[in-house]
């Protein structure tokens, strides 16, 4: 089947599912979104989205995409497990792989379906933040398990080439195990920052004056969504464990070599990272903030 | 006296100093650029800057800004002691002020000297990267000391201005007490991320495809110029230091919390910083990347 022969249903229209709505609409031969919340139905709507209250697994649909925070997503395939959609492709995008793949191996074999995660988003959540583009040139991970067939694995791949995407097939552990440190670290670190400042703050509150771009870049990440990160958190909790740990090791070094005060050790420990860093590319293309 | 009849030396031609340079050309009767490195004092000629190799202290001019690193500003300074600058202002721009402001006391009493901090910047340095509006907008702190003359600080306000940002006046201890949560921290932190990425993709090099934009907004500062940071980091080691400990403590409390596994508790020591950081603008108006 191509995609634009396909009937796609996509559950949950925030940010991401919101986007590869826009983005797939004039791709395919249907498009429906369906969501919980009213408001957001509205918005999409009135961005051109035909909507539903159906039941997912109800969906009369080829393509089912779930675009819910991972719980949920999780929740629907336990459901699917007695009640599974009649379709050739389900997926999803959540941004942890291991535990739903597993879900998803324990749906009843004529289910194909395949687990992906976009590598992009924004800090900021919903559909009114939502945008076609949002994929264009990233990277796109699928991970295939036995309930993946060759023909809904060919679909999946026709729908992140529409998104301007990328794909990259990868294993459910390798990918959980390498986006803790590429991913929920720099969240961690983020809000470990924010939560610093409001300490400092808290008691003198003309810190909030001298944060700069550097800061800003830096806290990011604290702002995103809370019920999507927790989400993550928690399903990915030995692996993020595991990169937290190597960050506090880290930061526990960089104090050594501050009250050490050998300026040839501080410099030796911090120029591997600043020639890496200096050779990578910059979010946006702002590079203002020191 | 004021800035359009006034002649000003800059020395150190770097980002920082450079982008003054240009900012302030127009805005005065003669500027002169001075710095040891002969690629620079070419970029700047290419560039419309007057340079010369002179010894500041013998410089025939009314203003005299040090745009140098922390230490070499500090060495400069201390020349200074038996070797004043005849100047109407003696100014200087680095990131750290107690040290500078106590090297400033040490000055005759006839030099007018004022420290000065503009809170802006970007990861990469080099007159190649200088840019008249770098300072456009931003917070520009001055730390008066009883070396700071009425028309010295006039003088050092109208410069601010020309620059296009605005004057904080603050004691150097609490600048330095706020720039180390501000801008040191955000620093090492990002550091401490690029240092753990290093570690994973060492042995899993397809980390570096996972990278979005997320992990290059929170580790974009660990591309500073590492010169420049060891200096600030090692003159204001002690509030440095005290910030560091404070992060650490987060982390380690978000350990715990990640150990517990209790969703509420999470959530509820994640929820105040991200409310806070939701509402505070992002850094040069991109936004993707969670």
């Amino acid at each position: 089947m191509d995609l634009e022969d396909a009937r796609l249903t996509i559950v949950g229209l925030g940010l991401m599912g919101g986007s590869m709505a826009l983005a797939l609409r004039p791709r395919c031969r249907e498009l429906v979104g369906i969501d919980s919340n009213p408001e957001t139905l509205e918005l999409a709507r009135r961005a051109g989205i035909t909507t539903q209250e159906s039941d997912p697994a109800q969906a009369h649909t080829d393509v089912l995409v779930l675009a819910t925070p991972v719980k949920e997503t999780l929740r629907l395939l336990e459901a699917f497990r007695s009640d599974p959609p009649a379709v050739h492709l389900l997926m999803d995008i959540g941004s942890t792989k291991r535990q739903i793949v597993d879900a998803m191996e324990m749906l009843p074999s004529r289910v194909a379906a395949v687990g992906g995660h976009p590598l992009c988003g924004k800090e900021r959540a919903g559909f009114a933040e939502a945008e076609a583009e949002l994929f264009f040139g990233s990277l796109f991970v699928l991970t295939p398990c036995s309930r993946t067939t060759p023909s809904s694995l060919a679909l999946a791949e026709q729908i992140v080439g529409a998104l301007g995407a990328s794909v990259r097939q990868m294993e459910a552990a390798r990918h959980d195990r390498l986006v803790a440190t590429a991913s929920h670290l720099p969240y961690l670190l983020a809000t470990a920052l924010m939560r610093s400042a409001e300490s400092v703050g808290g008691k003198d509150p003309e810190l909030w004056d001298l944060v700069s771009s550097g800061f800003l870049s830096t806290s990011r990440l604290g702002a995103s969504d809370l019920t999507m990160m927790v989400d993550i958190l928690t399903t990915n909790q030995d692996n993020v464990q595991e990169a937290l740990a190597l960050a506090q090791s880290e930061l526990e070094q960089l104090r050594e070599l501050l009250v050490g005060g050998e300026i040839g050790r501080l410099r030796d420990y911090l120029e591997p990272s600043q020639l890496r860093r200096a050779s990578m590319k910059n979010p946006g293309g702002s590079t203002r903030g020191a």
